[in-house]
């Protein structure tokens, strides 16, 4: 049978593994009939795992790795010395043209590095950024780029504000996505260096719907789709939600376990804000992408589980339907040709 | 009587001027028998709010003024202009040495702009960085800088280090105070061009007490009291964390009200929980100060309350009483001094 999209899986990386990762595999192709997952680990260990569940056999196969990358890892060194690991297997796999995309919930680190390297960049992309999908008020925003790789360019925030806006139109589904830079005003004349070169360029893209400057406090209310700013910055803002929401609802729960009182009132609130919270649960909503590659790498959270796994694999598949790929290589190609042309004139 | 120190206050400035910042004014000579504060803005509005209370009348002076400067007002321009603005005339109290520190609730640009052209940077001082006090899990932190000088140099930031240092140990009373980097990993070889240039200044940089890095994820934990970054990091930090407060804050309340057994909890735990919140409301903890200038200037929030407004008198104080202008003066031109020989011999 030909299968819509052929999705590799590093069964081996993250807390969960392999047991949420197999699961998220086992749960995604009971949805969807038509998808292929390959997992990557230890034969043994994701057989086990594997024997728990009835699925469709042909929909899930398993390549044998013998090595593992840990977090405490140097990448580059890892992705260079172990050749055999479940996470290198997994990512040449998408090199090779095995498979249509590949996820990890492994090394960060390791991930962003292998993309790049065993992956490569495709025609035209100046730098890959990586783009996790964020929770907010009205849903998500892609926050582009988080990645490894700072001291970003104008051109290069240009391409990620092309990029998350493909992304977010044909795999999130959101028509014109509003895409705005970070800054520290929203009037045209702030922002530092970067900032203030690369708005003329946003602003004058013909193919993305640019809203104009976002300050960090609008960001949680999910006033822009895509969210352009430089991986130093993006990763400031990534993490500091993260670290700023576990500290407030530990300090609710701490607040509500304090009299007896509350106590009695926290057995009744619990249930409706557990409902509520979900909304502000990363895990949710996937993982996120490396764009810009010959072909898709998405890192999940180290902690991910079979739900964020299977939302992942989903992404996938939408992202090959849609050949992202060609779209974003066809959109940047078109940009940088008509780049040379004018440098070209101008000379 | 000779008083400990001579706080300028713009009565006009602010969402609930002149009624909370005048209340804050009486508020803090109750406590404090031996401050004097001036009040600058519309003697008959002041006064009919002075009227309420009953106080040590020569402790609170009014000097009328006839302009203010709103929020939508280009600053550098407001300050040019209305040169009878409460804020223009309190802050230049501070310049002609009639007043020892000035605080105003007004707009945030006017205040940066006006502090700096009006009162001047002290000797030695290279950048004058808006340091605001934000609330964490274990009390507060500095956060240096979040003003409006973005692109800094790794110089600058040493010296918003040294600074911050100062006034969290004499003012804050915060022994050592522990020194972090705003960084994306903590391993020194991470980072962008500025902080890679900027931690080994740190580190050799005697008279403050470094720990490296810290991580976004990790500044609502108050693993570090004094947080070194650039102003345009610095500003995405601070409102970020105000932002997603307000946005989960109000998440959870809609939460609690959205079934009836859940209202009934909210009822129960509202009292603990506002107690709870309360150590992560700003408000608490007075206001931000331009620290580097020839006095004190202390921006606190356009929503001010009489208790922030008093918060902010009392860190004045402190201020003026460990003479930290001087201390600061003293430890910059040293390095300063430093600086130069050094770059003298190499040549």
């Amino acid at each position: 049978m030909e299968y819509k999209a052929v999705i590799a899986l590093d069964a081996m990386g993250g807390d969960n593994a392999p047991m949420e990762i197999v699961k998220g595999a086992v749960d995604a192709v009971k949805e969807k009939k038509d998808i292929k997952i390959i997992l990557y680990g230890d034969k043994e260990r994701v057989e086990k795992e594997l024997e728990k569940y009835e699925y469709e056999k042909d929909q899930i196969k398993i390549v044998h790795t013998t090595e593992e990358i840990s977090c405490n890892e140097a990448p580059a060194m890892a992705i260079k010395k172990k050749k055999d690991s479940s996470l290198v297997v997994a990512i040449r796999s998408v090199r090779n043209g095995e498979c249509d995309a590949v996820i990890s919930a492994g090394s960060s680190g390791a991930v962003l590095v292998g993309g790049q390297i065993l992956v490569g960049k495709g025609k035209g992309v100046k730098r890959a950024p990586l783009a996790p999908l964020i929770p907010t008020e009205k849903g998500i925003s892609l926050l582009i780029d988080c990645g490894a790789n700072v001291d970003a360019r104008p051109e290069h925030l240009l391409q990620f504000a092309q990029m998350g806006s493909i992304y977010m139109e044909d795999v999130i589904g959101i028509k014109k996505p509003k895409v705005a830079i970070v800054n520290i005003g929203v009037e045209e004349a702030k922002g530092n260096a970067l900032v203030k070169e690369t708005y003329p360029l946003l602003k004058a893209c013909k193919n993305i719907n640019f809203i104009g400057s976002i300050e960090a406090r609008d960001i949680p209310k999910g006033d822009a789709d895509v969210i352009v700013t430089e991986a130093f910055v993006g990763n400031v803002i990534l993490k500091l939600e993260e670290g700023l929401a576990s500290t407030l609802v530990h300090k609710i729960k701490e607040g509500m376990m304090s009299t007896t009182r509350s106590k009695l009132g926290a057995l009744l609130v619990k249930p409706a804000l557990k409902e509520t919270l979900k909304t502000f649960d990363a895990s949710e909503y996937g993982g996120a992408p490396l764009l810009g590659l010959k072909g898709l790498v998405v890192k999940i959270h180290g902690s991910a589980t079979a739900k964020e796994t299977k939302n992942a694999i989903f992404q996938c598949v939408t992202f090959k339907e849609q050949n992202i790929n060609e779209k974003i290589v066809s959109h940047l190609s078109a940009e940088v040709e008509k780049e040379k042309q004018e440098t070209g004139g101008d000379k």
